[in-house]
């Protein structure tokens, strides 16, 4: 049986995934796979997502420059959730990497304290200069 | 605003939420939680997420006693996912923790080589001498 096969897509053909950085261990970001990204990603050692936005695959860092090479591929135990294990490319070598589209390290830098979200990590790089 | 306003609810009335291991930083499971879930997990600092096969709250470890001490809540740059940073608690003491209903640390026990799935993690403790 194909691997790909044991992946239970929900209704929308995908599968949700969690990117985490090898070495700080940091959780980065959350997104999604379909079928044909998953196998790329595989193939190629490049995290590709599924866009549902734009309704179509995602280079990670196609237009970033932000790449994630792709060091393991886990799945979990209903089959319906895939974990990623990758090092964050494109950034200055003496900076933490930049995983999210607001210039931040991590998508998660909203911490909920005395009942109300704070932005608690810094903007490394402003977002014109990303997406030029 | 109340901070539970700011949370994007998908269509379903629900959040993907992450839950990580506070100390280890491993990934220990994905699940959901409803507005209700989160509200009872942000005021009594334990997990509590919504099953989505039994259609109600589910206080993580209220059969297994593997019950999660959440240290923080995190919220991503789209409002649409929540990241958790917990102890997990309930198992042996010189044991790492478990937060699979397998009876294994981590729901993300399958490692893709070679194009298959292969289980990477041992069993802790036997599923029926948790859920008894």
């Amino acid at each position: 049986m194909d691997w790909l096969d044991s992946v239970k897509w929900d209704r929308d053909g995908l599968v949700p995934v969690i990117a985490q950085e090898q070495g700080s261990q940091d959780v980065l970001m959350f997104a999604f796979m379909n079928r044909e990204a998953l196998a790329q990603t595989a193939a190629s050692g490049r995290a590709v997502y599924w866009s549902r936005s734009r309704r179509r695959l995602w280079v990670k860092g196609e237009t970033s420059g932000h790449v994630q090479q792709v060091h393991e591929i886990r799945l979990d135990c209903d089959n319906d959730v895939v974990l990623l294990k990758v090092s964050q490319l494109g950034h200055e070598p003496a900076d933490p990497s930049i995983a999210c589209h607001t210039g931040r390290h991590s998508c998660f830098f909203q911490k909920l304290e005395g009942g109300q979200w704070h932005s608690v990590e810094p903007v490394l790089k402003d977002p014109e200069r990303i997406y030029k």
